[in-house]
């Protein structure tokens, strides 16, 4: 270390009125992105023009190089004609701040192109390794540079599609006066009653009590899970501010090996305070993803999500699939049918099927996709309610009407099935009253019957807080939950939620 | 399980054309949230009024009992005046529907109040049990019920606060172009080289791997964790589409007990592409900080913050305090010192400090605190930039101005203070070479030197992936991250963090 220098005394009144040394910025020219300038078509050639990018790619062509260039603000390139004297560095990859005259250019693929007077070279690239050449790469592929991935066109696209959906749900959502919220990740308890959780562990705990699994004791007192599902949370706060919904992380430590799973994955959730029954919680499930895709529809990012090149392999459904799913969704009235009736339904029609369906089980993949087929008329999605109860969580109400209960109990409860993808999104009412709730969670196995002979003082063990909610005015509540991810696969045509995901987790596979 | 029942004919033509169990919901009268109702001051009593909520006390007068209710929307409750024929199970806590008329109350708290003909109690409450009160409750005492403490009134608007928040945030990005990304909680690496993290293994893993520590390694193959910071990930989503941020949850495993610290928190970082220095950094820090405070000074909630009462302890900083600070962030120009400058200053008035400063140290709470109270005229918030390389993370880059580097390498970074409260948010350059990363992972003991005589092929371990990136393409980037709960700690006057987030996490404690 040096020492410390003698006090200037100029420095005290400097500091006071401090001297900056990083003024405000102040941009010499308006930085326009590749898409804003692709749609500028001055007459007249615009001199000093400035355009920060990526090379995608370069051809010689005499005493010049044609450059296109990406900045992941739009699919087409920019194309720049850099004198072959200034072309030193423009390697693809490189990420460059090209200065020129924007001339309009009769006859190119584009109206205009930039003529380049000044090129800075502001991040060199080794174009021989540079691993996402201009081709088409396999999905597979990609998926092995999760880190690089992101800067081919299409997944900036996705990219983009993800923040501008998040945007339109934030401001749905706040206006209906819904408080966005953050329930917690680390969690006492596995909301599902399932066992594919992940446990949290402090890394630099002792190693005698690591080796005894006792080191999360020390830190958390007790076992302590990563959250499947933020809904009984969610449950807590809707007692609060009466409707909340939020935009979560949860984590799954399942070992599939699907098109549809991951372990790390976003779960939009939203619940309701004070409704009586399931009609209100489908049309708020309804509504937002009919104000979703209207309000998306007319943007630039779903014209890209069509545009298909001789680049574009199978990885993604076609344009008018896309289209299709879009348009399904800003219908209006979503058919409701109940379980019982889909099962009735389905049986009719047995000799469509593989599996043999009987009332009381869980509808099949097939069932499912001739219901979104058929019931919808092969474009609206379909709410199929009230399933058997003993196929459900515990914490769903039990149907009190009598009509769908003919051939067993069912519970209020909804799968949302879209034409193509099926289920996209479920939710029920939640049981609010504190004795059919310990009821149902002795049914589930949640709670284990105490001794013979023992008073039955049963309390929800992790779940005592839960329960305690049914205790002091717990009114009556609903909610739903959409696999985000899932979604915006739906959207945007992607046929497996791992290329939706910047950085997918899934059995196995945790790259960077 | 009961038996299938023979097919009616009629049952497919009634699916097809579905039969609507749940029709849409179309609610007889406006559903009035009590903050609305409480604005509306009708000259006429207006019949058939209705209103949800909890009650939060029962006040028995002659006939009648005086009944406060509350939904969360608004601190001040409703008054109803129900017959007390009707006031069976009116106890406090319970959830409750009156439908009644709403009149004017001249004389009375305020204008109107409901007087009630049909009382319905939706969740019961046992009142005598009723673990939160009417009356003043400590901090420590709500802390330890974290699923009931939202449905006091103040944290109902704490909760308000913190949705209003993202939604001001998500529209102040969107209208940057800033592309929301959710960046992986789930990582390989920890990103300030510092080991304070979870480490996240399958909780249904054989006993025999678990024992032995391996069982993560046949999930994911190797040790993961649970991210301390998005912000390397993010840089690789940044060069995908120039400018990005998040709101991710974060974790650290420090066995911390202080009123800045959780476990679990949420961090809102930013990172912008082809910026040339930390100027438009901090201007996009504070241009932030300045929209969020502008957009929501205006709002009920902030109101409601400043709002104290006989039941407010001393969590709260006082209403003038909090005032100070919103106007504080609604300043323009903060100033920008260097820490060289910040420094000298210090040793200056060294007489008011416990702790001595000299050139290289990290600032003391003590000084952050004098800079934070007098650069900025005791109101403005003030980024202290340049401080010394050696004491800051790895990914930073290094001054090249001679300027501040009289007294020893320095780096392009910032902290933000902010009065009362110090440290807020924290941003640098980070190093988009690919030599001089290298340098400082190895002297930052991230990468080992190689064996004497061997070949230097030095790669970056875990973190090779984020060393690929200024491989093909890197331009100058920076960003800043802040801690998303402490902001809402400051704009909101809690005294601790524990008591802005609903289910707090930290060493030892993990409810619910």
């Amino acid at each position: 270390m040096r020492p410390t220098p003698a006090l200037r005394p100029s420095s005290v009144s400097r500091v006071l009125r401090p001297r900056r040394v990083y003024h405000r910025y102040v941009s010499q020219q308006v930085n326009r992105s590749i898409a804003q300038l692709l749609q500028w078509k001055p007459a007249e050639k615009v001199d000093d023009v400035v355009v920060n990018g990526f090379i995608r790619s370069v051809r010689s062509l005499k005493a010049h190089q044609f450059v296109s260039l990406g900045d992941g603000s739009s699919l087409a390139p920019l194309q720049a004609l850099v004198r072959a004297e200034s072309a030193e560095g423009l390697a693809v990859g490189a990420a460059v701040r090209l200065t020129g005259s924007w001339v309009s250019s009769p006859g190119a693929d584009q109206s205009h192109e930039l003529h380049v007077s000044k090129v800075e070279v502001l991040g060199p690239s080794d174009a021989k390794t540079f691993p996402i050449q201009k081709k088409y790469q396999t999905p597979e592929y990609l998926r092995t540079l999760p880190h690089l991935r992101p800067r081919t066109p299409v997944n900036a696209v996705l990219l983009r599609l993800r923040s501008e959906v998040i945007a339109s749900l934030t401001q749905f959502f706040a206006g209906r006066s819904f408080t966005q919220t953050h329930p917690p990740i680390i969690t006492s308890s596995d909301c599902e009653g399932a066992g594919e959780v992940f446990t949290v562990t402090p890394a630099n705990s002792a190693p005698d009590t690591a080796d005894k699994g006792g080191s999360q004791e020390l830190f958390f007192r007790s076992k302590k899970y990563l959250t499947v599902s933020t809904q009984l949370h969610l449950e807590a706060l809707a007692q609060a501010v009466g409707n909340v919904w939020t935009l979560s992380p949860v984590f799954r430590a399942e070992r599939s090996d699907t098109s549809r799973h991951l372990s790390e994955f976003y779960m939009l959730e939203a619940e309701m305070s004070f409704v009586d029954d399931l009609g209100p919680v489908m049309d708020l499930a309804e509504d937002m993803l009919r104000s979703l895709s209207t309000s998306l529809v007319e943007s630039t990012t779903f014209e890209q999500l069509l545009f298909r090149s001789r680049h574009s392999g199978s990885d993604l459904a076609p344009a008018g699939e896309v289209r299709r799913r879009w348009e399904g969704l800003m219908e209006r009235d979503w058919p409701r049918i109940t379980y019982t009736d889909a099962v009735a339904l389905l049986q009719q029609r047995a000799h469509l099927f593989t599996h043999k369906l009987t009332w009381g089980a869980g509808l099949q993949s097939e069932h499912e996709k001739y219901l979104a087929s058929h019931v919808g008329n092969g474009q609206k999605p379909v709410f199929v309610t009230n399933y058997p109860r003993d196929i459900k969580a515990f914490y769903m109400r039990e149907t009190q009407t009598n009509a769908s209960q003919e051939h067993g109990p069912t519970v209020d409860c909804f799968d949302l099935l879209v034409p193509e993808y099926c289920e996209i999104a479920g939710g029920s009412m939640r049981e609010n009253r504190l004795g059919p709730l310990l009821d149902a969670m002795k049914r589930h196995g949640i709670i284990k019957p105490p001794p013979a002979g023992a008073p039955d003082e049963t309390t929800g063990g992790s779940l005592d807080w839960y329960v305690d909610l049914r205790r002091w005015g717990c009114p009556p509540h609903g909610g739903f939950g959409i696999g985000f991810d899932r979604l915006l696969s739906y959207l945007a045509g992607v046929q497996t939620v791992r290329d939706i995901v910047s950085f997918p987790r899934w059995y196995g596979r945790c790259d960077c």
